[in-house]
């Protein structure tokens, strides 16, 4: 299936909705939200699903996630008029603080002993995403630090997030 | 040209290279380094590369670099023993604090507005990456922020960097 | 007066209010938030309120505050118990990913170009602070960096918040 | 015995001194380094000192330092030109990336079960600090959270670095 395009997620596209708020250093001295807080967000939702809806406790579980690859991109159509239009405040800086931002989570691989995770980060109210991204974990002993399957709760949780990748609501 | 095989990248396939510390903060509960933490040190080793080399004033400077894609990936070699042996320090946990880590900069595609970047990241004394990304910047008037072709001064030095994509120590 | 006693803080010692949550990366491999995140939150909850109540734009503003003394306190009720009794889960760890908190925001002093905040951080929905600490911000024109009087804006969203240093809700 | 100026203070003041690189995301939208920052730093020296020097293993140490307040200042001597000279680039803004940095450590205060750390931060090469600070550990019991006194190696350790609050070089 065609990898679909950013520009078409939408919030309803995600399983778990959380709301998170810009802290005043998220913004870089081009007074936007750096790209690399991207990155904290998305463990921050993906952590926040783990414990509260698959039972991971990450002091004491047996397994846990390592990520072993990442990446976040900036939508086309979001990208195209902040860099060509610059007609409305969104277009300007896609995220900057103080925005309150929405972000959601969806599972679009799960395997045995890893998952691949989506994270769509959307301004409060904006229907578009302003980014999005997200990455895979292996699970692994937490001492061992070997590739094991995944707890049964784990896989229970995950699946009720699990979209095929190329899936979105235009096409529902 | 094939993507190389990211265990193959030396720190001699760097054209910049930058000595970082850690600190106590980047490491996560898991006492190892934060996946996103990778990407605070590329923006660090392209700014200061931009700033030192090439002329940038991030205040003042009328062209910017935005971060429009970026990416991140454990290279097989690390992860596989990393999951599975976990014989020695380096595979227990790639990068921990207090590690200190060298930084190698590169420049992958060089267009007339856009610019993408592959950073490599190794406990210094290693010869192999604990990890390897990197974005793209598309330069946009700082205020106007639109794409905008780099200054000369930017591309100079940038070109310095360039290597062909596929290119790596063991293949020259 | 007699500087309170940090235990006796309550929410409704601070007039203005905001909830955050925590990330994934607050906390450290102690697995407890760790106390260099406590500024960010002061620096956030600051800047809101100056930008959404006193008509500061951090990008354009003739006038920005520099922080010059910063301090945090864990209040001894807070640290006694959770050095000693460790009798429940607010004890065992003040605050811990993925808590949801509130922070209160309070000026202790106001002064022609100064202005000293307090902040306090509360778990949502328990009465008795985790932390409370704050900072002295003064204000200096963007460029100059010249200590200047604040604007009239600024001073009136300001006072709005200040309450006598020693003052608590036990005391009203 | 009176509190020293801060002014005076000079990195031969401290016992273990370490060089840190800022990074990008240090600096705020003001284009200096975030105050927040300060507190990382102190927190990178103190666990890099004992880790290296005191024998502290975080994963597996039975005790571990907590943190019950801290503090951080700008000295008035570099805060008074800073704000009303100008006149040379380390007035004009005190740490901004890509500075690189001498911390020093020095313990002013040591107990059986807790110690209050210094540290003073210095642009690479200057005499005067841009910000000295610290705090307070309370050694506990990694599960217990019970205060405990330290162990003899930490206690020996930190010994190493211990100077009457009041000493500085100045006087010496």
């Amino acid at each position: 299936m065609a990898q679909p395009n950013l520009k078409d997620r939408r919030l309803e596209d995600y399983g778990y909705i959380l709301e998170y708020r810009t802290r005043w250093s998220d913004n870089d001295q081009y007074a936007h939200m750096n790209n690399a807080i991207y990155y904290h967000l998305f463990d921050s939702i993906v952590n926040t699903y783990l414990i509260e809806k698959c039972g991971l406790v990450p002091k004491t579980s047996p397994l846990i996630g390592l990520v072993v690859s990442s990446y976040c991109q900036v939508p086309s159509d979001v990208l195209v008029p902040f860099l060509h239009r610059n007609s409305s405040r969104q277009f300007f800086a896609p995220v900057s603080f103080p925005d309150v931002l929405e972000l959601g989570l969806r599972v679009n691989k799960l395997g045995s002993s890893s998952v691949s995770y989506e994270v769509g980060v959307f301004l409060k109210g904006e229907s578009k995403p302003a980014a999005v991204g997200g990455y895979t974990h292996v699970f692994v002993g937490s001492e061992s630090r070997k590739s094991t399957p995944m707890a049964q709760a784990t896989r229970e949780g995950l699946s009720k997030l699990l979209r095929p990748s190329g899936s979105n609501t235009a096409k529902l």
